[in-house]
Parts: structure tokens; C-alpha cells; sequence
């Protein structure tokens, strides 16, 4: 075993990002809390590893990395992550300068799922979702009228300005940010299929990379696996039909 | 000239972290926006770039940078932007794997930023706060209850278990990582000064940190310099006072 994946069991949520990528390059690896307890994993073994006292480095949070390679160097969040494992994969852009436009694109995906997440929890993630509504229909509907179409708009625009062509978000061949932005569509067509419904009209060429990363022969195996968890209502991406509402 | 760093003028915000970065080193760089229109600065230069239909590789927002070393490379994202300098302004640990360890906490400073900036916009930043006063005192009020503490536990935790002394976050030397934890707790200070009131009974190392920083020659003379925009009411950090209540 090279990896072991740490990130909560009965979601995608942002470990999803990573799982994409383990998973497209074939890597060897182990997802910890949805392991057995009897091979000391599972959800204890992560949370000893968050709460341990003399862990040199310890993660705030989920999802976080573990390289066994590296003398079981621990690497938290989702883009320093995927920047750490992009190259050792084979999906991170050939040259020094571009990793870094793959890392900026992977941050502004990163926010884009912030921003989803809080459609259904704007006040306080320690809130239930049934006592903070009147508020998430709020910023729901903005995010859906405003924010949604910002960030699409961007990516479509550096799917069309990339010097290389427009089938690949950085350079000329896949990387994880890619798959990253397969995964972002996917939970926004989950959450808001209204807000969604014309994301092919208005971002043509998100929606062939989102519909050529579905088929993928790996990716493809992977998302009929029982290894993908379904998209569900613990996730960042929810479906409340409350907060949806047609999109522009 | 170096560098230049691209960001509102008028506030802090997201670029101080990069400034903070830019003045420890002593770097040459310009601050384009607060330019002048006659040199081809000013945030009409800003606003061109970042529209442009050209662009290779086109930022989502500010801040970002540009590498006039590398053929004019833009750099978007914060803490790309700080991964990015860090080892050319030597403000970076000395070994690849404590690279993404010092990357993985920025990236976690970021989320508490962005959790700061909700606190006061938790419906939606298009909306103005007078129209949202209600939701920003529950979500500030639970920041202030439980994210805050939560953050700042969790990084005076990494002072406590750095195995190489409790001086800095990262290793035994200075790193970026140091100055933008500095800038963190200066904007909790500045828009909660209730809630951060026992920050130093509480988290003695951070306070510790923050002060041995802000008494570095190069900082000392940067806050005291007018390149140092005051706290104000545009930033991240915002004080009103009705957001503000007692710390645990």
C-alpha cells in the first residue's frame, strides 16, 4: 500500500477530489474510515490521527493524505493534496510554471465548493439545515443567479483561452484538475438540476470535458463501483428542492 | 521590477498575506492597483487583465501575481501565490515535504479568513450587510463561539507539537506561514476585540508569534509605513460592534 486516504465514511464530499484522482491514475491506496477495525481502520484510527497529541503535523480536518513512501508524511487538504500527488500520478501538467496554474484553478474549484456548501448551512455548520432555511433559500438563489454563472463562465473561458485547445483545463493532457471539475459539475447537476439545466447551452465545452472525464474506462469503472459512495444529503452537495430554482 | 502583485486598493484583504510576504523579503515589486494610470497601473490595469479575452491563463479574482522573471507568469490564489514565492524570497522551509506542510496550514489560515468574511456577508456578498445584519450576528456570533476557538486550538497545537520548537509554525526557521498567521490574528484583534480579548490566556504561543512578528525590523517598518493600509470596513476583517460579544 502507498496511500491511505483519510476522509469521512457515507459521503463524497471533498475527499471525492482525491478519490478521482487516486482512482483515474490507479494508485494504490486505502480509504481509511471506510476500512475494518480489526486492521486498525476506520473512523477511530482517523480520529486518533486528528486528535493525536505528538503527530509532528497534525491536519485540521479532513481530507487529509498519508505517504507511506514518505515515512508517513501527512498532507491536509484537497488542492495541497492533489498538488503533492498530481506529478507522482502522472496528472499533474508537465512544467513547473503550469503547476501552478493547475494549483489556481484547483483553489478557485475549491471555493466554488465552499460557496456550495453553504448554501444549505449560511449561518453555522453546527446548525441544523431545518433551522437555518429562511437563510440557505437566500443565498441558494444567489448562488444559483450569481455565483454559479461567475465561476462557470470562468472556467468555460479558460477551457476556451488555454494556448493548447480547449479539451483540457491546463496544457494539452489530463490532469486532476480535470477530474476536479468533472466532480464540481456532477455535485452542482446533483444539487440544483433546475439551476443546472442549461449549463449546455451556456458552457458547451465544460460539459463535453465533464462528459468525457464520465467516460474515462477508469473513471467510468470507478463511478459504478461500490467505491463511489452516492451523492447523498450529509455531502457539500445536497439536493434540497427548496433551494433549487431555474437557472439564467 | 520584480513583481507585480495585483490587488484591490484601498484594503487589506487577501493580499495583505502576499504583501506581508513581499516586504519581509525586501522584494522589488509594485503594487498595480494603487499605481498611477500614466505608468500603465492603477486598477484599470487590473480590471484589464483580468477580463482579457487572451489571457493564456486568465485569474478568477484578485490577488494574484505576476512573475516578470518568467515571461510575465500569472500566479493566482493566495496561498499559490505564497507557495509560489516562498522558496524565491526564502521565506519557504528548507525540504520538499515541509513545503506542503506549510502549504496545508496556509490553505487552512485561508478557510479562516473566508470564514471571517462570511461572518459579516453570510447570505450573499452581492447583498449589502445593512440587509443582512440578522444572519451576519448569528453566523459571527457562532464564529466567535466556536470557529474561532476551534482554529486557534488547532494552531497552537501545531506550535506546541513542532518538533523543532514552538518559534514557528513550520520547522525552525521563519516562513510565510509565520507572517500571514500574524496577519490572521491582527484581523480577528482588529473586528473582534471582545471575542479575541483572552487570545493570550488561551493561546499564548500564537500571541507570542504574532508579536515577535510585527517587532521584525522589515514589518515593524512596513506596518508603520503607508503602504500599510489601515483596518477598515472594506476588508475581510470588519469591526462592528454588534457582531462582536465576549470569547470564551
Amino acid at each position: 500500500m502507498t496511500y491511505k486516504l483519510y476522509y469521512w465514511d457515507g459521503l463524497q464530499g471533498r475527499g471525492e477530489f482525491v478519490r478521482l484522482a487516486l482512482e483515474e491514475a490507479g494508485a494504490d491506496y486505502v480509504d481509511v474510515a471506510r476500512g475494518d477495525e480489526s486492521e486498525d481502520l476506520g473512523t477511530g484510527a482517523m480520529m486518533a490521527l486528528l486528535d493525536s497529541p505528538d503527530e509532528a503535523h497534525p491536519p485540521f480536518a479532513p481530507p487529509f493524505l498519508q505517504d507511506l513512501q514518505e515515512g508517513g508524511l501527512i498532507i491536509p487538504q484537497t488542492a495541497n493534496i492533489l498538488f503533492y500527488l498530481g506529478p507522482k500520478l502522472g496528472l499533474a501538467p508537465r512544467g513547473e510554471p503550469l503547476r501552478y496554474v493547475a494549483n489556481g484553478l484547483q483553489l478557485t474549484i475549491a471555493d466554488a465548493v465552499t460557496e456550495a456548501h453553504d448554501t444549505h448551512h449560511p449561518l453555522a455548520s453546527n446548525l441544523y439545515y431545518e433551522d437555518q432555511k429562511d437563510a440557505a433559500k437566500t443565498r441558494a438563489h444567489d448562488f444559483i443567479d450569481h455565483r454559479i454563472p461567475k465561476f462557470m463562465r470562468y472556467f468555460e473561458r479558460v477551457l476556451a483561452q488555454n494556448p493548447a485547445g480547449d479539451t483540457y483545463l491546463v496544457g494539452d493532457a489530463l490532469t486532476y484538475v480535470d477530474l476536479s471539475m468533472f466532480q464540481l459539475i456532477d455535485g452542482l447537476m446533483y444539487a440544483f438540476p433546475r439551476g443546472t439545466r442549461r449549463f449546455s447551452t451556456h458552457y458547451p465545452r465544460l460539459v463535453a470535458l465533464h462528459d468525457r472525464i464520465a467516460e474515462r474506462p477508469r473513471i467510468a469503472a470507478y463511478l459504478e463501483s461500490d467505491r463511489r459512495t452516492r451523492h447523498n444529503e450529509a455531502c457539500v452537495f445536497r439536493h434540497y428542492p427548496e433551494l433549487d430554482k431555474a437557472g439564467r
